[in-house]
């Protein structure tokens, strides 16, 4: 029986020396494709993705065009925007990659909700920036205006900021098991899925705008696709102490509740490594591997012989 | 055990009053839920759906707001977008229909390539309007600039023109197929599908700007998953004769090749009733039912007892 896997690929997986056209993402898109289709023959293979740059530019075309017209779209509905565009590159992709194998194989991108509580800490301090930059004067009006929380970004302007809630649950998450378990590759929870609240009583659901970290979703999204191991594939080939300095020190194998002491010890950066990490240990710690390497490594990291590799014990 | 239908929505099936924020075409969905989960009792239930006003806007948002930073999208992954918007807003509109109901049910909208042929003739002269309009200056500098077909449109300016070639194949037709089995209702091929072409020898699928009308997909989808019945659902209860004139008369119950005698004798108006005629004779052609009717008829059409019902014979 083949292992199931599920990929997070990081936001940034997509761009190429920053290069944004829809070509130059479908080219980066083909690697991830030819990628996908070699694991495939040994695993069944689950693709999650960020879309930072992506959803960006949408918000600023949708904020800068927008019009009574033509209204621009909330940051929700950018989302789901997103999932649509990314989702339909890695799809052409992967099934280009097995077509260039002479094989066929079913591929799939699922629009994916992903509910986050209205009472996550989150939603009282707001530190996503999305969207354009603007005069402090323009974006205190747009915050009167539309209810953002906006705030002045390094130095470069302001910009709006949202809440990154942790995700707690997959609406679609049943109909992905059903596609994985009849042998379909899924790619979900895109950008970290679109999220929605899910009012107490009724069971509604409803978009909110909030920007929900792919790594979290993607290791909920693991869980509920019974994988055997969650892998974030990452710009670099292992999780590193003192990253950069030179007394850096390269983890390859580790348990969660290591990695997670040195978490505590403020090793890893917020944004960056940080839930990266706590990611996969968390994951780990359902008594699965969890591992963080780069696209080179992950072949080799998935035969346990590459990549920082976290396990329960 | 269940019949199986698939309903094809109107491109402006989400839109009221022409309000197009995404409050008002969530509301506007609200109601598509409620017939859907009032349906799924008796149904199995597969959504079409067009995307002229939601892609024409994000086209225009693209054209307007695009720079080499933030690049603009072309046609074929901006139907992608849409497909993304407009299959969130109708899978969470009838999540919610089923939590009213008190049940729940697997919802999801699947990102879905439909192959046309790069032969086919509608690329030698393309038609379809689509994005906003230019002077004729700007419009001819754009054609040279992009590889664009320019034309004026009405008066009312100069536009691009697409090609809106009918499909041959739907690229996720199996998955959609098992989910369907697996008793989930699935959205697909919204917006007529991305438009994709298939190279002959190494079977490998590329974008194509075009626009596929949504009536043809759908009939597509609903000969792919296997429908009993097939709704065009659009804005009046009836197909007729003569519309709007004196003599007009309604079609209530007809054979494929009757109303499609009518349609060669000029009766139904290109971009209007004449897909819509031509995909549901099509449909009934191969020994199942055909129907155009409005969403306040539908539970009554599928009963045989409103619209216009279309037979083998």
């Amino acid at each position: 029986m083949k292992q199931r896997i599920v990929l997070a690929l990081g936001g940034n997986a997509l761009q190429k020396n920053g290069e944004n056209t829809a070509e130059a993402q479908k080219e980066v898109a083909k690697k991830i494709g030819a990628v996908v289709a070699e694991l495939a023959d040994q695993y069944e293979i689950v693709v999650a993705h960020g879309n930072g740059p992506q959803v960006g530019n949408i918000l600023i075309h949708e904020e800068i065009a927008g019009t009574n017209e033509a209204p621009a779209m909330p940051l929700e509905t950018a989302v789901a925007m997103s999932q649509g565009q990314i989702g339909y590159w890695l799809t052409q992709a992967i099934n280009n990659a097995f077509a260039k194998l002479g094989k066929t194989k079913k591929v799939a991108t699922v629009v994916s909700q992903v509910v986050v509580s209205r009472q996550d800490p989150a939603f009282k301090n707001p530190t996503k920036p999305i969207g354009q930059f603007y005069s402090e004067k323009e974006a205190k009006a747009l915050a009167r205006k539309n209810r953002w929380t906006v705030k002045e970004d390094a130095g470069r302007g302001w910009r709006r900021v949202v809440a990154s809630p942790k995700p707690i649950d997959i609406v679609e998450k049943k109909t992905i098991l059903d596609l994985v378990e009849n042998g379909t590759i899924v790619i979900a929870t895109g950008g970290g899925g679109i999220p929605v609240v899910r009012t107490k009583v009724l069971k509604r659901l409803k978009g909110i705008d909030a920007v929900i970290d792919k790594d979290f979703a993607a290791e909920k999204l693991a869980e509920e696709v019974k994988a055997d191991i969650f892998v974030s594939v990452t710009a670099v080939s292992n999780v590193y102490l003192n990253f950069g300095l030179r007394n850096q020190e390269k983890i390859e194998k580790i348990s969660a509740n290591e990695i997670l002491r040195y978490k505590k010890y403020g090793y890893f950066k917020a944004g960056s490594m940080l839930p990266k990490v706590e990611a996969t240990a968390k994951f780990a710690k359902t008594g699965k591997i969890g591992i963080i390497t780069d696209a080179n490594h992950l072949k080799s990291a998935l035969k346990g012989k590459a990549g920082t590799i976290i396990s329960a014990s």
